[in-house]
């Protein structure tokens, strides 16, 4: 189940890269006859940045792509089905060997290859499989394959996901196209969330590294469906540099275009993960404003996010806002006035001067609990930082498939 | 649902404590027939501690015991059936009331007075009715009332939960008798977890507060059943003098054995609340051994104790290593060896190496996962520090009574 109001959870029409080029195959690895395994080449001058997860258990596949990170990438190899996590020392070698593999048949060197894994934990990397796909893979490499790739990266996604944009830089178009897979970081047995995108500007390393950082700490940082991150979690950001827009630099005006493109491109990816989020009914916004710091409003933006209470609230279809100025109370931010918070569900105040609102009424609120997308507004009377934090309710499905998922 | 493996859900048999009275009525603040107004008197020269929620909202009793607490409390009012939290000036004027109304009819001080309120949130507190019962309550105040007073604070609890304790000081005996309410602190609206603990001892406040904060951090601080924490929470621990054993003071032996004893009687009441934990199939006794330093310790047992994921893989028995082993990465521990992780189920090792331990097999983990109550294990290899969580498992009915539950 999947929320997809507006019909938002269909795959878009992807702008073609320029030096961006992308295959696929089934290799096998899982059980039913699906792609399984991508490869993204990218053109020689190209540079790349990506982001890992925060979990001190990376899977072995972290190690190599953050090891190989610095060495100018070409290439990423990416297997669904198997996510090469807990696997120990066989599972670096597993990693280093599909690399080779691919290097030789590149005609290019293994440090050159960024490698991701995504599917089940503790089962050792089908590494025959993976390699023996690799030639059919390479014959497919085409600027088109945007939604094949989207496909060949999903586990338990139950929709593949993708965004496209175009901005004028110069005068010139540049291209900056996204997919991504995760049920929202739901599921650390498989592998959690990928992204991977690319764009035809032109773009140092440094530069890049800097707005990818900024972008997902405003998107993919922003979401969550029950607090658990996983041992394999990344995203990519590649540039080309094959547009014929001038080269985007520090403190330019083409920069800052260009990072806002990019932040909006990771908020629609990951607000595409949390409509995916397992067992999810509703999407819930919360925006937390007035808040002294963006710290202060992101933690509390995430205490409710997080509060199974709320969200069973939610999947309740209940205006329960007890819950939530629970969770508010709870956050660790000091010296908050019970008597300057406001809170809103939609437009629909319900807490006011320390209770429920004087003029709230459970048919309004019963209202706004009846949508499939719900923005709940916390007012903090501290300040004036707002940050925005996305989660889905927690239901039934949520424990069936989560209780019922077996390695 | 709760889990009562070898009935230890029964009421116990409770001793006496000298100086310590009880009395209860149905003020009729709920809707049930059942009683809902609690008095606890102590004997003149009692001493008494206390420790709150940490919630930023305290409900109004909350402020009210909090500024009481240093007026050498005689009395302790509580009620059941409507929290006083989220009511403003009102719900502090309320409690007041309540608490200058007793102290008239007992011809003490309002000060004197420790008020406690659990129940619905964001409703006036009726003052009237809970007034009324006064007269009833304290024609009623008898040493023998545990139960009736254990019963009377219950709102969503399945079953009352006492716990009593002789131990011996100076070949004199000393009484230790508590009471608790909670289904595990998933209900804010129901305002979650009081206990009330009294015992025969002597001994001054301050000794008797350093005691009592000591083993609330040791037992009630160490339970989890969804992370959540309630507007109302408190933990009363009061000392009438009236034993025939010595002052107890500080540094002594005597301390040292009435500390354990009180922490003895705090473990049983929390591990009572998880066990009344709402959906509940089983308990989870998370230790974690091995640590650098205490705090490590809580820290990665608490990761682990409010992982839906971890929890609902319980809910189904399924020994999912892969899921307790994440939760452990993610506890924000720095330098964690993943190698040097050793993780039990029982006595039962999952996790070796990195990765499943080798003599690991699913019938062994299967047996561990069919008990009512299981021990999961986590030795760090990083010091010798050692602590234990409580948590219960999610399942369809956490969703259920908390999707269904409505103010």
């Amino acid at each position: 189940m999947a929320v997809c109001a507006n019909g938002q959870c269909d795959f878009p029409d992807m702008h073609e890269v320029a030096g961006i080029t992308l295959g696929t195959a089934c290799a096998g690895i899982k059980q039913n006859i699906k792609d399984d395994v991508l490869v993204i080449a990218m053109a020689e001058q190209s540079t790349c940045a990506a982001v890992f997860t925060q979990n001190a258990f990376c899977a072995a596949p972290v190690h190599v792509a953050k090891a190989h990170l610095s060495h100018a990438p070409r290439w990423l190899l990416i297997n669904s089905g198997n996510a090469n996590a807990g696997t120990g020392d066989q599972g670096m070698q597993d990693t280093l060997q599909c690399c080779k593999q691919l290097a030789d048949k590149v005609a290019g060197q293994a440090e050159q290859i960024l490698p991701f894994s995504t599917g089940v934990i503790g089962l050792p990397l089908p590494v025959v499989k993976i390699v023996s796909a690799l030639p059919f893979v390479l014959s497919n490499l085409a600027l088109t394959n945007w939604e094949k790739a989207a496909r060949a990266i999903m586990t338990t996604d139950t929709f593949p996901k993708g965004v496209s944009e175009v901005i004028t830089i110069d005068g010139q178009s540049v291209v900056i196209n996204g997919i991504a897979k995760g049920a929202g970081m739901i599921q650390p047995n498989m592998a959690t969330m990928l992204a991977f995108i690319a764009t035809d500007a032109k773009i140092s390393q440094t530069l890049l590294q800097a707005c990818l950082a900024n972008a997902t700490e405003q998107s993919f940082n922003r979401i969550t469906v029950d607090g658990d991150t996983s041992t394999n979690d990344a995203c990519v950001l590649m540039a080309s540099g094959c547009s014929l827009a001038p080269e985007i630099r520090e403190n330019s005006l083409h920069f800052q275009v260009f990072v806002d493109a990019i932040i909006r491109v990771c908020k629609k990816l990951a607000e595409a993960i949390v409509r995916d989020g397992e067992g999810a009914t509703k999407l819930m916004r919360i925006v937390v404003e007035e808040a002294m710091t963006d710290e202060e409003a992101v933690r509390v933006g995430k205490t409710i996010g997080h509060s199974p209470l709320v969200k069973t609230a939610f999947f309740a279809s209940d205006p329960n806002w007890g819950r939530i100025l629970a969770a508010v109370g709870r956050a660790g931010v000091e010296n908050m006035a019970l008597e300057s918070i406001r809170i809103y569900l939609d437009d629909v105040c319900i807490v006011r001067n320390g209770g429920r609102a004087d003029d709230y009424t459970e048919e309004a609120g019963q209202q706004v609990m009846n949508n499939a997308e719900i923005t709940i507004t916390v007012k903090l009377g501290r300040g004036i930082a707002v940050q925005e934090v996305l989660t889905c309710d927690f239901s039934y499905d949520y424990v069936k498939i989560n209780a019922e998922y077996r390695t």
